[in-house]
Order: C-alpha cells, then structure tokens, then sequence
C-alpha cells in the first residue's frame, strides 16, 4: 500500500512538473535579452515545433541535441582568443625556468612583449607555444593552473574577467533549450581548458564539451595512478573536424548548431543533415560600439564562407548589434 | 500570481520526488537479483555513503559518474567476445566483394569455418578482420548494419538474441546508481557498434558511451554532408587507454568502475584514485553451470592481474555463483 501510494506521488509530482513546465502564458519570456527581430522568432519557432507532442516535428528529448562553439559564439575572442592569452601568460610563469627561449622564436618575441613578432610564424608558432602550456603536467594539476588563471586573469581592454566576457543572449539561449528538453554541449577550443569554466558559467557539465586535446598518458607515480599531458595533438576541433569529434563524442546527430566563423561551417552543415527540422546559427560580429565588428577579413574569427553559405542555405544569421538588447551580463565593453 | 502557483507546485513535485525516492522501506528493495552477500551490502554501503545528505562523503549528483567495462561486465563474451562475432558474419556477407580473401589469411580460414586458423595471427589477424568489418561506410550505414544483425544473430551455444546475454543483476545495479543520481557510461568495446543498443538495452545514451573508435572523415557526397569510417585505429579503448578515454570523455574521475578482466585493470585503479569514497567492483565468472567459469589462463576476458589487484586493494568481487540469484533475464544458459 505504501509502495502505490508512494508511485501515486511519483506520477503526480511529475505531472505537475510537466504542466508548471509547459502552460502557455505561465513561464517567463524566453531570452529577454534579445530583441523580437527574426532570429529570437526563429528559435522559438523552431523550439516549439520540435517540442510539440504530436506534432509531425517533434523530437524526443533524448534526440534533442544543440552544439555550440565557443570562441565568438559563447564568449568574446577579440583581440585574441582568450587561450592564446593563457598561453602567453603561462611562457611568462614557466620562462624563468626555459633560459633557452630568451634566444628562441616564439618565446623571445612573446617575452619581449612584441606579441605580433611571435605570431609572425603563423600556426606552427602558436601550435608551439600552445604545446609547452599545455603539456608536461597531470591532468589535475592542469585544471589547478587553469581555474587559478581564469579567476584572477583580465581582458585587456574591458578589464573584466574572461568568464564576464560571455554574451547573456547566448546564455538565456542555452537555459532556453535546456528548460525545452535539449542536451547542450560546446564543441571547440581545448576541451580540458573549457572545461574548467564550462559548468559554472554556462551550466554545461565536462562530459558534455567537445573540444581540441592532447594526447594523454596513464602512468602509476609511487603506486599513484595519473594522467601525463603529453606534448602531442590528440585531435584539432575545428573546421572538418568538429563533426568528427560531435559523432566522436556524443554519437548522434545534432539537431541545432550554434556557431559564428568558418570554424563552424562543417558543425553547422552536420548539423542541418538528416530528417526533420533542423537549426544552424551564426552570430555575426556587428556591434564596434559594444563588442567588436569584424567578419570576412579578420584573422581572428573569420566568418566568410560561414556567411556566404547562411545566406545561400537560409540559416539564422544574429546581427549582434541590431539582434541583442545586451552583450555581456555587465552591459556592453 | 499564477507564476507563483506554479512555482510553489514545482517545488512541491520536487519535494515529492525526493520522499518517494529516499523515504526508507517505501522503496523496492533495491537489487533483487543479487543474494544477501558482501558485495550487494558493499554496494549499497556505497550508495548510501555518497548520496547522504550532510554526511561527510556526500558526493554532489553531478559528480557521480560510474564507469562500466561492457564485454564480460555488462553482457557474456564466451566463447568469443560478441563483436567478433559480428565481425565474422560481416566478413561472410562481404566476401562475395573480395573474391581475394578465397587464398588470403586471415579470411580463407575463417571463410572455411577454421575459426582457430584465422584467430592464428593473433591480435593483427583480429585488427585486420575488425577493420575491414568496420569502415569503408558512413557513421549512419554502420548502425544500420549493427542494428540489423543485433536484432536477428543469434549466440551459438545459448540460441538467444546477443541483447539477451546481459546480466540480470547488472541492469539492476545501473538502475539503481542511476535513481541515486549517478550517471552511467560504458567504457570499453566499439564505441558506435555499442552505441546502436545501449540506450535500449542498458538505458545508457549514445553520450554516454566511451569506446574504441576508427577515425572518421567529413565528406560532402553531392552537397550531402556524411561521417566515412577509415580502416584506421583512432583510439583503443583498453588496458591503460581505459582511464585516458575516461578523462577525454566524461573530464572527471568515476567514483565508481565496474569491471571484469585484466582490461579493466587501470579504469578501476583510476576510479580509485584521489580523495573521497570510492568503489571498484571486479565480476568473476565462476559459475560454469548457469553461465562460465574463467579466469586466469581464459584468452577470452582474462582475469589474473585484476584479481590479484582486487585482492591487494579490497575491491568487491562478485562470485558470479555465489553472489548472483539470476544470471541472464531469461534465467540460466
């Protein structure tokens, strides 16, 4: 007797969490910080018809899978993506113990503050420094360095921290979907990096960020077991890859991607394969006054291909400036 | 008012919830297929630990992940491990397409029914008749193929559906971790060959499988985006691979690992490590009658260096015989 009355509750409760859930009129406004222009239209649209019971779009919760890229799209990436940042600060912590790099490029350059002489090699410089950071400690000592860096660390024009650097749009978006039953995970940057923040700042747990590595190594220290970071790319999340590493990592097709340079394009058009509505999303970088404009010639970010291909494919493109009422959860830079 | 009414009803579900889940002697008897001995009192020793609310080895829901090694752990794999099998019957569909494997080992054997001739080459003959089983396909025709010969092989010695091979009493452990909010994972086997029944049969998400994987490449077939599988290793999922794919995949320690061999030797040596209550469980097949009986000099789910490991450390060991009510759901072999 017990037992059923017990099961009574269960069903009840879950009933009342599905009604207080769902009643029209009764949940707040989604995404207040976006303007009623055709992107918020366009998500709700889409949320709903997926969401609908019965409806012939409707997608059960456990397909309802969003992937988000990060640098742009969850957070801002200029003048330089934030994890080249900690990088950079990180040749600066480690140099005392490197004698060598005072004469060698990157290092000597990046040390002597001339930053655009260290990156003057191109991606084999930043794949370098990005290396020796990233590499040569455990697992756990790594989440340690990072946490300790993104507490304290500045953005050097806002002067804010790197995680008040997120755009509210995007965060109301990712409760939004959750509140409608998706999963959401970001794809891209380096996963054990991402991880670090991901959770407190986006609601997004480590198991579901996708994202760049290293190659591990398990080792017993003193009968102890850990894992090395060892010097050597495990996989690049990024352009052709980031669908790789989706179906890598999650094993089923997104049904909505997020994304906002050429990086994304493959995510994006992954994301708009198979049967039944499907949503692509860029965020274009339109705001010089409260965050930054730049798109097909930037080197940061790029967003060509990416834009001619939403034009032509009909994804939803966010004019930031004219699309958010509010950048960041400060206000505006 | 009415978003006040239905937030109090919101909370008030909740709260039921949480009674009906916690209240004591309410709840069915959890485990009903494990007998009354030491590892079902170890086991929910455990659960009860973490899940306590105020205790101090309380573990925060998000951080309860449990890893679970799939072959020999979670369904049988004697005589041979089930993905071989598949493997096998895969190269007898495809030989028609390879009228070279008519004089080319290992296929000639294995096309001439002399299992033990074709497993002759040892690990380079399994690797080759596993790759070319498995690639030269998209990501969605390999679960199809899965799928199709999932629902209709059948084991040789037992006449059931594969599906039907899993252990009783461990659908009931996963059940169970999961109503005291953990989050379950397979680590071990095929990523996208366990992935096409995982989430049926074991109630684990496509997500929540870690795995052994060949790479895969992103192509546009006629503007159609597609995922090919190569016939090259990407990750082996095994030994001390086990804790690497871990950290990669779910980015945090398991509190608690569930394996059966020698292979799952450092999973559970890192699902160990670090501080806080931790549980490492070992199956030991020691009942020839219901189901088989191996360990040290099996070449199929060895266990010795496990079972020394288990002895060592005090990790829970199943006796398979002693510990188990049932084996399989349809009862015993």
């Amino acid at each position: 007797m017990k037992t059923h009355w017990f099961n009574w509750l269960r069903i009840a409760a879950a009933a009342l969490i599905a009604i207080s859930w769902t009643a029209p009129g009764v949940a707040q406004e989604p995404l207040p910080s976006w303007n009623d222009t055709s992107p918020k239209k366009a998500i709700v649209a889409f949320v709903e018809r997926v969401t609908k019971q019965g409806s012939p779009d409707f997608v059960p919760a456990a397909e309802r899978i969003a992937t988000f890229d990060n640098d742009g799209t969850l957070w801002a990436e200029q003048p330089i993506y934030f994890q080249l940042v900690f990088a950079f600060d990180r040749v600066k912590v480690l140099a005392p113990q490197h004698p060598e790099w005072v004469t060698m490029e990157p290092f000597a350059s990046l040390l002597k503050g001339d930053l655009k002489g260290a990156l003057a090699g191109g991606e084999p410089a930043i794949f370098q420094l990005v290396t020796v950071t990233h590499s040569g400690m455990t697992t756990d000592e790594f989440e340690k360095i990072v946490g300790d860096w993104i507490a304290t660390a500045r953005h050097p024009t806002t002067g804010r921290l790197y995680t008040e650097m997120v755009y509210q749009p995007m965060l109301e978006l990712l409760a939004y979907l959750r509140a409608n039953g998706f999963k959401t995970f970001v794809s891209g940057g380096g996963i054990d990096f991402i991880r670090v923040f991901a959770e407190r700042v986006y609601g997004i747990p480590p198991e579901q960020i996708v994202g760049s590595s290293g190659k591990l190594k398990f080792e017993l220290q003193d009968g102890r077991p850990l894992l090395m970071k060892l010097p050597e790319l495990n996989f690049n999340d990024d352009k052709a890859g980031k669908p790789v590493a989706i179906q890598m990592h999650i094993g089923r097709h997104p049904i909505a991607a997020f994304g906002n340079s050429d990086g994304d394009l493959q995510m994006l058009e992954w994301a708009r394969q198979g049967a039944g509505v499907r949503f692509a999303l860029v965020v274009h970088h339109t705001d010089a006054e409260r965050e930054w404009a730049y798109d097909r010639n930037s080197s940061v970010g790029r967003l060509d291909k990416g834009l001619d291909a939403a034009q032509a494919e009909g994804w939803t493109v966010v004019d930031m400036k004219n699309d958010w009422k509010t950048i960041f959860p400060f206000g505006s830079r």
